[in-house]
Parts: structure tokens; C-alpha cells; sequence
């Protein structure tokens, strides 16, 4: 017998009020994402070795801003409160910063790299089954492809000037994919976003299908570690 | 007899190649003020009391980045590059957020507050000696009315349901004020902004010019400081 996971039309049509209470966790841990994300790396853009590269941060940290800025309307838009509903995921958010913190500038833009790609190819896989305008917002507020270029295009300068950086920035890479998963799973088991999304984690299949996505996340992650020269 | 200082167009034309020496070193300063401003803001945002209040000096930061592009884009039009401009006024500017370091997220919005409007006032004043184009771009780098008065009522609420705030945050504008005056005139002096831009500082009539542009700005931060309800 074929097992079909919950999808989502029928999903939303189906139980239009649990819909909401996935829908609005899952903006939630998007919009605090990219408020700290912001704060985070505008803060880090200081150590940059040069002018040049601090204003580069910059812009990457202002259009994180404009990404927060997009989902807490969004969230406007369906009559909640971006600081009401982000809330509950402060605290995971900003350990998962401590738990990462940049020792300079080269692990600070290679986490923004690492980490504003995986977030994105996760809010895509979940994208699909949520209703057009969240799947809009989603498309909206991914990084660009001009920007995940410019930052790894820094990073490779910086890895062909500095070889002494492959080892520490493979290691790096390595534990930043390996909070993020860590981080996704949390969530998804504490708040459910995968278990409504994607299926239910007391059924095997389902099992299957959690496990299938956070397999293509990391198989994503190492053919982005394999474009700098780095071993995933 | 009447003294007539230096003015816009006769020292522009006269004295081209003084003319773009003072405007490049103003809009290096400006740049680095803006760039410096919103790496401080963005990272003291953190420290919030509440998730609107981190929203809002975030926007507040966007802005400073959004100023520090616009400048940047006029040094180009003026074949300049931005990194080689600002570069002097690097270490001056640092040391001036050193020495006044909020010691929370109130002195950290008073200084923006304080610091962008008396900044605003000093451009202002000398933009009337500049060129067309930098006039231009010296408007479009204010602070608007609508985000001054968003730190200004915020700042009230907090004096309001913090009454013992009030004497702190008095010294602490006293202490910004002081040191962002040092700093313009320590500006002044070494790069000679002011002398090539309003006056002669050996000339004791444009001693006196300087004088009065010092003491305007200082009226108006006691303006500023009263609508507060604070002691300037």
C-alpha cells in the first residue's frame, strides 16, 4: 500500500487552524533567523580586513534586514505579531549563535554563506506545501544568486591567499552544518514544522521523508564545500 | 572693515584642486561616520528590550548603511574610491565610539539620537559653502524627521517609566555632546575642513566663525535635550 504524507492543499484545507499554528512558527523562526542574522553580522563586519569587506557584510547584513522586514509583514498580513510570534524561538536562535561564534572575519563570512544556504534550501523544500502567498514571501526573501556569488568569491581569494585557512575553514564548515541540522531537527521535533509539514515522525515512512530531506540538505551543503576546494 | 569669509563658489572655483582636497576629506568622514554608525547600532540592537525595540534600531542602522552607499556612489562620481578616502579618519572615528560606549540599550539610542542630529546640524552647516551636487547628496543623508522623532518618543517612554534614567542619560548627553564637539574641532583642525571651508583659524575674525557655528550646534542639542525633559 502506498503512503501519501500529508500535502499541502489538502493539508491547509483540511485543518486550517493547525495550518496556521505551522504557519506562524514556521515565520517565526524565519523572521527571528534573519533579525539576528542581521545583527550578528553587521557586528561582525568590523573586523573586516578591509573597508571594502566591511561594506560587503554590510550589505549582506542589510538585506537580511529587508528579508526580516518582509516576513514580519507578512505575518502583519495575517493578523499576528512578528515580536509576539518570534518569541518562542529567541532562545534557540541566539544559542545556536553562541554555539557558533566567528573567531574572525573569514569564519564570519563563511558562516553566512554556509548558513543563509542551507536556511534557504530548507524553507524551499518546505515551501511546496504551504499556500502561494507564504510560497511567495519564501522565493522573496532568499539571498540572491549575485550575493551567495560575491561571498564565495571572497572566500576563495581568501582561501588562495591564506592555504593555512583550508583546514581550519573545512573543520568550521563541518561543525556549522552540523549545529544547523541539529538545530532543524530540534525544531521540527519541538514545534512540529516537519511532523506537519512533511509527515509524521511516529510513522516510519515518514521517518523516511524527514531523514530524505535532511539527507539533500547535506548532500547541498558538500557540493557547496566542494566549489571552495573544501572537503565537506 | 568688513570680513568677508571664504564662500562656496569663489573658493570651488578659485582654489579647484584645495576645493576637491577639503570636499573628499568631509565625504571620507561622512562615509566612515555613516559605515561606523551603522555597525554600532546594528550590534547594540542586540541588547533591546523588547523585539519591536531591535526592529527599530535595526531600521535606524539600514538607514546609516542606505547614507554610507549614497556617499560612497558620489566619491565614484567624483573618481574616488571610498575605502582610499575614509581610510585617515578610521582611527579617529574608532576612537571616538570607544570613548563613548553605551552601557546599555538606552545610551546606546540617546547616542544615536544625539550624535546623528548634532552631525546633521555641522554637515548642514557647511553644506552651504559646497557645490550643487554634494548639497544634494548631504540632504539626502539626513536623518528624517519621522525616524528622528521615532527615537525621540521612544527615548520619552523610556525616561517616563524609568524616572531614574533621567539624570544618567542627562550626563551621558553632556558627555556625547562634549566629545562629538572634540572630535568635530580635533577634525577641524588636523584636516582643516573648517579653515578651508569657513574661515581661516589664524584669523581671529574666523576663529570667530568657527566659535559661532560651535555654539549653534550646541543650542541646538540643549533644544534637543529639553524636548526631552533633560538637563543639557
Amino acid at each position: 500500500m502506498q503512503h501519501v504524507p500529508s500535502v499541502p492543499d489538502e493539508f491547509e484545507t483540511s485543518d486550517p487552524r493547525r495550518y496556521r499554528i505551522f504557519l506562524l512558527d514556521l515565520l517565526g523562526v524565519m523572521a527571528y533567523g534573519e533579525l539576528s542574522a542581521f545583527e550578528r553580522l553587521s557586528s561582525d563586519a568590523r573586523f573586516s580586513p578591509t573597508l571594502n569587506d566591511r561594506a560587503t557584510l554590510g550589505q549582506r547584513a542589510v538585506a537580511e534586514f529587508s528579508h526580516y522586514e518582509l516576513i514580519a509583514a507578512h505575518l502583519g498580513s495575517l493578523g499576528a505579531d512578528a515580536q509576539e510570534i518570534m518569541g518562542p524561538f529567541v532562545a534557540s536562535i541566539d544559542a545556536f549563535h553562541d554555539r557558533t561564534r566567528p573567531a574572525d572575519w573569514y569564519e564570519s563570512i563563511m558562516k553566512a554563506y554556509v548558513i543563509d544556504a542551507i536556511s534557504a534550501d530548507f524553507y524551499l523544500a518546505l515551501s511546496r506545501h504551504l499556500d502561494p502567498q507564504t510560497q511567495r514571501v519564501i522565493s522573496e526573501v532568499q539571498v540572491t544568486e549575485a550575493q551567495s556569488d560575491a561571498l564565495m568569491n571572497r572566500l576563495k581569494d581568501a582561501l588562495a591567499d591564506h592555504p593555512r585557512l583550508s583546514s581550519r575553514l573545512a573543520l568550521w564548515g563541518r561543525r556549522l552544518v552540523g549545529e544547523a541540522l541539529t538545530q532543524a531537527q530540534r525544531l521540527g521535533i519541538e514545534r512540529a514544522f516537519l511532523e506537519g509539514l512533511i509527515g509524521n515522525p511516529q510513522d516510519s515512512e515518514d521517518t523516511d521523508h524527514v531523514a530524505k530531506l535532511f539527507a539533500s540538505l547535506t548532500r547541498a551543503h558538500s557540493r557547496r564545500m566542494n566549489l571552495l576546494g573544501l572537503t565537506a
